[in-house]
């Protein structure tokens, strides 16, 4: 039996301290405070940790954190969306997002070239710089091979990436693998099209991606599943543990709620019907915006792991 | 200046007059109405309609809608999530989905076999039926090409269904391109996988697609979205579109809110800084369960659009 | 076993038919067909029936389908919010609200004198007409008796309205009890005191009124809920059904969801543990906003208890 | 210009760096920081601080949280509703409140006289205690008077409780008024009831309160607003500043969104057309539970503000 506590702030309060007190809080603080634990458990037991984000996380600056989290050995396994991949090499080029308003001009944002995203923008002219740059990628990578699993077409262009704070990079210098079977979609898909245009026998093949995926865990691995948001990036994640014996642990925050029946969505519970979770799995969803939600649930396990040296 | 009106029941109330009521009613109503009379608009103008959905739509009851907007002539392009091209075929074998329960055992259904979908479900049986069907169709469609780009492969997958119900039938009948840049993901992604396994130079090329999906429509021909959910199909409609000028006309129905920077909470007023929407297009965006709101939106532009005798 | 079905829209669809179809559709089209089926047994088998709301349903054209199914028999006890009341008694004097937008330049509004609800709006004009109305009728009252319950109190203010679509006005006609805890709120509540001011012995007793509500229905009479939204309204009406016994049948139709624990989200499923239901009560939760779902919900009741010959 | 920051964890984060970080993060992150600023605002420029907040919030731990705002004069003024006494009360008489599961067994629980909350719960025997302790209380308090306004009734029942984690203690040793205008409802206003059955002419004034509520600061000071959620609360505490002058600043946590024109998702940029905000008002809404949002974005200020030495 666990009673709610009074939550008191004490001066100089640390995240850990706080997310401490969430445990005994009330509502989604509890659930929060349980995700946490969830990821230490994850690293304590070994587990092979997949984590799945879309592009908006990317556009918001959690980009750095994750490319930190795959750094510190958090991240054994990455599917995110396509917008993700192009946001992470425009961020690299020295490109910056700003922050703007929910309720901007919209007409007036187009008109200067402004691209909304909630309340942040992205300009044309990173869009530009991201074009030249892909282009002069592609043609070094296509001298390689003509044929690419998307995966490692991705490994490819993170060698290419010079930037600490890049997801690209930081996966390719710690060989983890960045899956995206929707590559197709946004501004990189363009442009990989562009080049095929020109190159026809130029293939990135995301049917052939599909063994890379499977086989990224073994079916006897402990597996933990960390997915942000919803989309293709969590249900190819939850897919292929599925064809490989389940996640032992599952950690889901999302805006979104189980009753429209949506993968983003989806809940830990539900999963469990499909196997995509063991029975014996331990799961946590939490609901709210991933930028407050994620840095919390991250934040007090990192802490907590490095105080037990388990965190290099 | 439109006012509100008092809202009264009349005995044996068509859709259409509900929702003709709805435009003086209030909130996300009076969003329906204008979400309906855009639709009209659509068509009434000639403009080419892309129709976007996720395959929890599918999965729902309204995959027979879909196909019979697409006999109508109310969808001229179509974007999805590869799990609605598996469910597609397995109601067009003749299985089944059942009502479930949000709050069912989902342990209990685990280990009968039952995978749950919000307060729906489907049998594990239906997927090894799946199986079956699939790999025999992949069979006839390699020995006639070995490179299929995706909506090329889906046009050809609904010549081998036999089902009015069925999207993809209606869709290759009516030559409307159906386009899935995330086929790689979910039972059909897997089933390519294993085809493609015993076939090496079996190839399902997604790049290639780009060209027919931004070539659907012509950048001078007037271009209407409906887009159901969010995800992948909602970004891969609208970022075609933007190569191509922009939609004139919009409709966003979606359970999610702007809030959190995701695609599927997007608005259109949002997809107006990105010129995804030309600044003189009609837009609404509709708060809501697709299952409710869909039918609605389209009831009533169905039954006007018959009697001006556009509809055939 | 329940399945789904392919939704298939028939020219001149009507409400009903539309409604019955959702029972085999899927997610919340299937909930708000079990929501309409718990509200025709409530009729059906002679419950009392208690309705909520809250004052933004008023703004909208709601009001007037409010009135209707009082008029109607379709409930029997009504509890609201504050606002309400004056938002009631404001459209009875033939004053508009008027339709806006949830964009709109606040600050030129304000300037206007224009005050936004969602994408309605209401004129301080109007405000100020009921300012006026609402001394006269209070005057009248307190000539009649010092003291008063607010049931009691708002009975006579119904007896003064003199306009078929009014709520106060049906109520008053019908001997239905309109219960409205917090009274003090609002321009009403403003009203009320400035009148308590110039005549100090003037009560409105909230408390007092407790033994109208737990007596409106019998300990043994069978009860039924349909509560819009949440608030004050929501859980003044469950809780004195829990004093007398609970209820037999609840409908919950909002757009909050449970993660918060608030009451606008909590589910029919938590108040079995209150024992606000009973546990054999039937109970539907609709989420979606309710401008939507109550119309589709009674609308397909009434045409079906008007072939019962149950309605009158 | 303001651009997005990579987020990057240091190890032994405090919650003041984390928020101060959010700053420059992205979506509901951005607004958080911005909402945690406008705080330390209120306070560095002396106004006057109005805290609303619902029981559900007392029932979670944030009760103590509330408690301590009053005792460091971040809180000047309270609205909350009625269940917030009594569980203040029941706490305070050393009664706990339990953790529970979202997905609990609902008729379980009420069989074992467990009441569930969100994923909380509360037990029978506690309202028990309640029923005792404040039938003896009452007692006290009508032997001195037999006609109260609420919030010096509020501030009679402070005076009796002895808990320093207690609201209704705090508030009552600060001198801070309670606003509760819905309190007939719940336990509390069944106990009134049936004490007032035995004392008729013992009155609780609601209308006669609006007075305290109106004067509880000046048409020249400062105002701020903190409300947490929706309902009565937040509209009893915006109704009141906008009938003296308006609120200079406003900072609003809930769940709700403003697509159903509720007032627990009404904006801040909605109540500028009401006045209720003043046009130059500082705003901000932040979307997420409260009980993760609120901690933070006092904390950061807190701490801030101690610093500065402002905070006593």
């Amino acid at each position: 039996m666990k009673t709610v506590k009074d939550f008191l702030w004490k001066p100089g309060m640390t995240v850990e301290q706080m997310v401490d007190d969430f445990g005994s809080l009330g509502y989604q603080s509890i659930e929060l405070n349980k995700a946490s634990d969830i990821v230490m458990k994850m690293k304590q037991e070994g587990a092979k940790i997949y984590l799945t984000f879309t592009s908006n996380m990317v556009t918001s600056g959690l980009r750095g954190f994750f490319a930190q989290l795959i750094k510190l050995g958090m991240a054994d396994v990455v599917v995110t969306t396509s917008a993700s991949i192009e946001e992470d090499i425009i961020k690299s080029l020295g490109d910056e997002f700003e922050v703007s308003d929910f309720n901007a001009n919209d007409i007036a944002m187009h008109e200067k070239g402004e691209n909304r995203v909630g309340n942040l923008l992205i300009r044309n002219e990173s869009y530009m710089k991201f074009e030249d740059k892909i282009q002069e990628f592609l043609k070094r990578i296509y001298e390689k091979k003509k044929r690419w699993d998307v995966s490692d077409f991705l490994h490819e262009l993170g060698l290419m990436v010079d930037d600490s704070n890049s997801i690209l990079y930081q996966a390719a210098v710690k060989n983890v693998p960045i899956f995206c079977p929707g590559i197709a979609d946004s501004s990189i898909g363009f442009h990989l099209f562009m080049f095929q245009q020109k190159n026809p026998d130029f293939v990135i093949d995301v049917i052939s991606d599909v063994k890379n995926v499977i086989f990224a865990s073994n079916y006897d691995e402990k597996k933990g599943l960390i997915s942000l948001g919803g989309s293709i990036s969590k249900h190819y994640a939850i897919f292929s543990g599925l064809m490989n014996g389940g996640f032992d642990y599952v950690v889901y925050l999302t805006t979104s709620h189980a009753s429209s029946g949506s993968m983003s969505g989806a809940t830990t519970k539900e999963a469990m019907s499909w196997g995509k979770i063991k029975d014996s799995a331990s799961g946590a969803t939490v609901n709210g915006d991933v930028t407050i939600t994620f840095p919390l649930v991250m934040g007090r396990a990192l802490d907590k792991l490095k105080k037990m040296e388990i965190l290099k």
